[in-house]
C-alpha cells in the first residue's frame, strides 16, 4: 500500500509516518519510484506497536526505538527484550532523602520473596522510592507494607504468563509481552481506582433521603 | 521553625518552597518580623504531601494545588476530595480512532460489575483507551478481558479501605486515601514489573550450565 493508504488505515498523519521513518522506528518500504514506496501489514502493525507505546506507555521516540530494536533483535532473549522494556517504562531515577536505606529494605523484601530478579531491575528503584516517599509522610511502615501487593502481583504475572500464547512467533509473543506489560499495567491502575472510587462511595457518601 | 530548617528537615531547597508559598501551594507561616516567619510541624506535613503528589504522582503544579485545596476544604466530602485527587491523576483524555465503540463497551462491562461509579470517572476514559489501543493492535477482544482485572483490583480495594484508619482527623483520613491511591499505585505496577521479571527468567532463560 502506499503512505496514504497507511495514513488512513492506522489513523496515523502522513508527516508523522515520515517522521517515524527518518527516526528508524519504522523500516523502510519497497521502492517503486524515486518518490514512492509501497508498506505492506507489517508496517501498519509496527505503526500501531509504535503509538501503543508512545501514547499509552508515555515513552519518548528514543526509547521506543530502544523497545522496537530489542523486539526485532533475533540474538536477544525473550526475557531480554522484557528487561528492554521494563527499563524503557522506568522514569529516569530520582534520588532522595531516605532513598538508599529504603532501597536497601526493599532489596531484603524482595530477597524474602525468592524471585528470580537481577540486581539493577530499574522496579526496584520504583518501589524504594514509594517506600521513601511514606516515611517522608510520617508513615512508620518497612518493605512489608508491600507484601500483599506483592503475592497479587505474583499471582497475576502466573496468571498473565499462562495465558501468553508461546506457539506463536518471536515477534508476536515478544509483542504480547510488551504490550501486555503497558496496555494491561494501565488497565488495571485505571480498574484499582475505580473500585475506589466505588468503595468511595458506599462508605463516604450521604445515604439517599428517605422518601 | 524558620524556612531553612523547614527546608534542611523536609530535603526541599529553600527557593523551592518559596515557590510553592507563592503558589498557595503552602499556608505562610506566622510573621515574626518583616522578613521572616515562623513554621511549624503542619507546614512540614504539607511539604512532604506536595512532594509526593508531584514527584511520585507526577502532577503539576497546578493540579497538586486542586487537590490539596479540596484537601483542607472541610466543606467537600472525603467522596469528593477522592474525585478530585483523580481527575488531578487521569492523563488528559485523547481522542483516537475506534475510542467510542470501546468506551462503550467499557461502561457496559463496569455496569455488569454493579459498581457505585459516576458517569464521569476519568478511569473509564482510560480502561477505553487501554481497549481500543488491543483492537489497534489486532487484539480480537472485548472489555471483559479486563474481568480477572476488575475482581482483583476490588478486592485490593476492599482491603485497602478496611485498613485505612477512620478514626482520625478528617485531614489525615483524606491524606491516607490521596496517598495511599498514588504511591501505592506506584507500587503496585512495579511489583508487577517484578513479578513478569520473575516469571520471564524462568520461562525464557538459558538454564544454567551443568557442572
Amino acid at each position: 500500500m502506499r503512505i496514504s493508504e497507511l495514513s488512513s488505515r492506522s489513523g496515523v498523519p502522513v508527516a508523522t509516518i515520515k517522521y517515524y521513518l527518518r527516526e528508524r522506528l519504522l523500516a523502510p518500504g519497497t521502492k517503486t519510484g524515486p518518490n514512492q514506496a509501497d508498506y505492506g501489514e507489517e508496517h501498519l502493525h509496527r505503526l500501531r506497536l509504535v503509538r501503543a507505546l508512545t501514547e499509552v506507555g508515555g515513552l519518548s521516540i528514543a526509547t521506543a526505538r530502544e523497545v522496537v530494536t530489542a523486539i526485532e533483535d533475533q540474538k536477544r532473549s525473550m526475557h531480554e527484550v522484557l528487561g528492554v522494556a521494563h527499563g524503557a517504562l522506568a522514569p529516569p531515577t530520582n534520588e532522595r532523602s531516605g532513598r538508599s536505606a529504603a532501597q536497601a529494605q526493599v532489596d531484603d523484601f524482595l530477597d524474602e520473596l525468592g524471585w528470580a530478579l537481577s540486581d539493577d531491575s530499574p522496579a526496584r528503584n520504583e518501589l524504594a522510592s514509594a517506600l521513601a516517599t511514606l516515611w517522608n509522610l510520617g508513615w512508620r511502615v518497612d518493605a512489608h507494607v508491600f507484601e500483599r501487593y506483592a503475592h497479587l502481583a505474583h499471582e497475576l504475572a502466573s496468571w498473565e504468563f499462562e495465558r501468553t500464547p508461546m506457539d506463536r512467533q518471536r515477534e508476536e509473543v515478544v509483542e504480547a509481552v510488551v504490550v501486555g506489560t503497558v496496555v494491561f499495567e494501565k488497565a488495571l491502575v485505571a480498574l484499582r481506582r475505580l473500585a475506589h472510587e466505588s468503595h468511595s462511595a458506599a462508605l463516604f457518601s450521604p445515604p439517599p433521603p428517605n422518601a
